[in-house]
């Protein structure tokens, strides 16, 4: 691949990040963080679901000789779980740096393909020249990613087995809330079966919804969300420029609006819809088209006929009015699908799943548009309604038109209003990280080698004080047990890391909320421009200002 | 703006444009260029549309005493036109600059919303407080743009009129090939009527397709193919990542496909489609769709159910087959529209196109979806099929699924296919001008300053030896007229200036032809990176591949 590279890709094999001084002492030494521990409200289900995990101390990493620390030569897996997000693979190099360092015999095997190539036992040796032409880039590609869960008696007997057979001793997960999770499920396993495999998550998740007290912010978050805010002002310039279009963005974040926030807080578009804030306020479909269609006529009597609305991928299933309808349309699709499909005709779905539905909710499938309508009538293999596949940006477009010509035609409207859906996605999840997310990463992955060299077990490793220079980072292990309550997944309660939301009362949605009033009509936009990696400081080295307004 | 500008814009205020060295030493004077101008193929149309203008001489800015250049106060105007392009507001501080320089008392008027502005006398003064927040900014929003063209006798009397009011002696025309034709109108207008008012056009757009020998580039091309590339780029990796999705991507040209190449020079992706190869090839959808399905199937057994599809936005009217059903189709909305639409559904409107259609076209026509062969049953108000409506790459994903699908039954198939289509366009407009493109337009500015000061009119300003640094840069006017031909427009023969396709002889495609299979089956994909506007030169003073490829 290297033959083949760009000239910044070229440039940023060379990067060195940036990691905690104390790293660079090489003198460390694991010891408790002091921090008191949060108890998780559920802590006697999670107790008797990890016997073996729970209440373990939070750990950080502090100056010292070293006592207790291994430095035998190792044999650790790591793997990628989920998702891809900007800096996996400063993740690698970061714990494969570690490790050879600590003792050069230590070896690193990375499993293909996520959790599934565990249990398979499909591996790649990541050497010293393997790893060089995957520092600082983007992308999950050194070994690639999936989804799948190791949880099931035979999974987990195949998953022993594999490592076992590698004489792998620790296990690095790097994934999600879910995968952090599944990884407390294999510490404790492997406490249970006496493998001695340690295992440690590090926290992964573009969508920012992995954090709390300890963890301040999931890697991927800084350049995913930067590169959105980029797009989004590119658009809002061109919304200035052209004096045309109402564009409509979608951007990624099916449960938390952290995306959607850290872009309005960036850019400051005219209107940034935020699920949380909807949900509380128990919104409605109809109130959050209204918000814009009062957009659009303000503004519009401003003289701009112009403006952007920033949507969250998941804003469908917290309006009060479609969540029920979901719910209600669930119900039907679960107990009379077989009616429902024997019609010949969408038109009699239609007639039979008005008869069906409560009045409330056969008025808000009514006011859907036509093609809304369609999609909800079909279940995808699982049973479930495709909500992912309901273009959101466009549902809003299509009901706000409807109003918009209404007011036309009552006179109430003079302007125009042309509206165009865009979706960032998928072009945010894979580029080179951020300085920030590189030199985070990288500081993550020598973590966890610490953290296994401490014969540690069922911690995720963290970095603290990351609005301050990397050089004062502080580095640790919060137990996963710790961070574990019970919620119900697909009728049953599990275990699960709870989701970090967008809190209404935490300073970054105040800051919104305190200014968006003077975003709406006047054209206060923002243009953070695309990502830096050389030049000024507060230019190549600016964080998000999520992380700024909660911990500077 | 600037108390509201981000860390990157306020730094990109600060930068100071590289310019051609003989800038610098302020001795300038205009001189024939020596070039043999080319003479247009429709010389003799165009000499008796331009009596006044034709003929004219290349001039290049060369070291000298200056004579003959302007050295008064002189009141001029500047315009923008059409879609915004990166570096817009360097032209015009380009310009500023460089008439402030030689006369402080000199004037810029900004005429606002495009060329309505010159006609209706809507101006904002440019002045040092200004235009000092826009220097290397994005988008055209320092005076707005619009689409509107100065032809009628009474915009033209209305245009003089303004102009003669607020005394402006030279008017500076930002725009595309139309923009500049116009320019050659307005030049032409004003010597016939002895107004004394010179015009001069500046070459500019995204899509590349101002270019021919002298003019080697239009502005906001490097930036824009740049930032397109850049988020290719992402998605190739995604995809390389996931191993789960087949990317369609929809990139701006509708009429040449510079961008859409740029982007696979860059790049590598898996295909690239090239309408100006299509058409030269005579290549049908059904043709495109089974190159498509042929790399999808072949990519699967070599293990990668994944890949990325690039297709030009004019892609579907240089279809073979697809021109022709649009030809028919359209013949019979303009002949039996009213009887289409007295039918009550859709269904019977198919029918009776159906038998109107030539069989061919009919056949065509079946083989599209049904949401496609919708929005075929209407036109717009100008009484055109809306084919920008068209969405190009969920046409083609439609059909490849079709056809992957009858691989799947007949058990040809066994790899899985998950599409998903994006559409890059409106984000790459309007972001800060790349360090090319900010001294690319600076410089051009200042040089439409230069041939107004020698009393020049009707001309392109251009700047050569791009490939090389800006100091090297030669500086110039090319006659417009010189650069015009005889087309069909709207049924009148009109003089335009030839858009500049791809040519499938040139470098650049010569380049990507050569190379092309070898990115099928493998991930050659190569990484761009978001623009860099500080770091090493071979990152952040990188050229495009095209210009590479075509002059250096």
């Amino acid at each position: 691949m290297s033959d083949n590279a760009s000239p910044l890709q070229k440039h940023r094999y060379t990067y060195q990040p940036r990691v905690p001084a104390l790293f660079k002492s090489g003198k460390v030494t694991v010891v408790e963080h002091g921090a008191d521990p949060e108890v998780p409200v559920d802590a006697a289900d999670i107790k008797a679901l990890f016997p073996n995990t729970f209440g373990k101390k939070v750990v950080r990493l502090a100056e010292g000789p070293g006592e207790g620390l291994k430095s035998d030569a190792l044999t650790i897996g790591v793997v990628l779980s989920g998702g891809p997000a900007p800096g996996g693979h400063n993740c690698i190099a970061g714990l494969y740096d570690a490790l050879v360092a600590a003792n050069p015999k230590s070896k690193l095997l990375g499993f293909k393909g996520g959790p599934k190539g565990v249990i398979d036992g499909s591996v790649r040796e990541i050497t010293a020249e393997v790893v060089e032409p995957y520092r600082n880039t983007g992308g999950f590609d050194i070994i690639g990613s999936g989804r799948d869960k190791i949880e099931s008696a035979e999974d987990l007997a195949k998953c022993c087995e594999t490592l076992k057979k590698l004489g792998v001793q620790a296990l690095v997960v790097i994934g999600g809330d879910d995968s952090n999770t599944n990884a407390a499920i294999l510490a404790e396993h492997f406490l249970a079966q006496k493998t001695g495999v340690q295992v440690i998550g590090l926290p992964k998740t573009i969508d920012g919804d992995m954090k709390n007290e300890i963890i301040e912010s999931s890697f991927g978050f800084d350049t995913a969300a930067k590169t959105y805010a980029h797009l989004v002002a590119n658009v809002c310039r061109d919304a200035m420029s052209s004096r045309k279009y109402t564009h409509f963005i979608k951007l990624m974040g099916r449960a938390a609006s952290h995306v959607a926030l850290e872009v309005a807080l960036q850019v400051q578009p005219n209107i940034t819809l935020i699920s949380e804030e909807i949900k509380v306020r128990k919104l409605t479909l109809m109130d959050v088209v209204a918000q814009i269609v009062d957009m659009v006529v303000k503004r519009s009597e401003a003289g701009r006929n112009y403006g952007v609305v920033v949507v969250p991928e998941g804003l469908l299933e917290f309006l009060t009015d479609f969540e029920a309808l979901l719910k209600d349309l669930n119900h039907i699709h679960k107990t009379e699908e077989e009616v429902l499909q024997s019609y010949d005709t969408d038109e009699d779905r239609r007639q039979f799943v008005h008869s069906k539905l409560p009045a409330e909710s056969s008025k808000v499938y009514s006011s859907l548009p036509d093609d809304i309508q369609h999609v909800l009538l079909r279940v995808d293999k699982h049973g479930n309604i495709p909500v992912s596949q309901l273009e959101t940006e466009k549902l809003l477009i299509d009901l706000v038109k409807l109003r918009i010509h209404e007011q036309k035609r009552l006179g109430k409207f003079k302007g125009s209003f042309e509206p165009l859906g865009h979706f960032f996605g998928y072009e945010g999840r894979c580029l080179a990280p951020s300085n920030f997310d590189a030199d985070y990463c990288y500081a993550l992955g020598q973590t966890a080698s610490y953290l296994i060299r401490a014969g540690l077990t069922g911690y995720t490793a963290f970095i603290s004080n990351l609005a301050a220079a990397p050089e004062d980072w502080i580095a640790g292990g919060v137990p996963v047990t710790q961070m574990l309550n019970m919620e119900l997944r697909k009728g049953k309660m599990k275990p699960v890391i709870k989701k970090a939301l967008v809190e209404l009362d935490a300073a970054p949605f105040k800051q919104f909320e305190a200014n968006r009033s003077k975003w709406l009509v006047e054209d206060a936009y923002k243009f953070a421009g695309p990502i830096q990696y050389y030049g000024p400081e507060e230019v190549s080295g600016v964080i998000t200002e999520t992380l700024r307004l909660e911990r500077s």
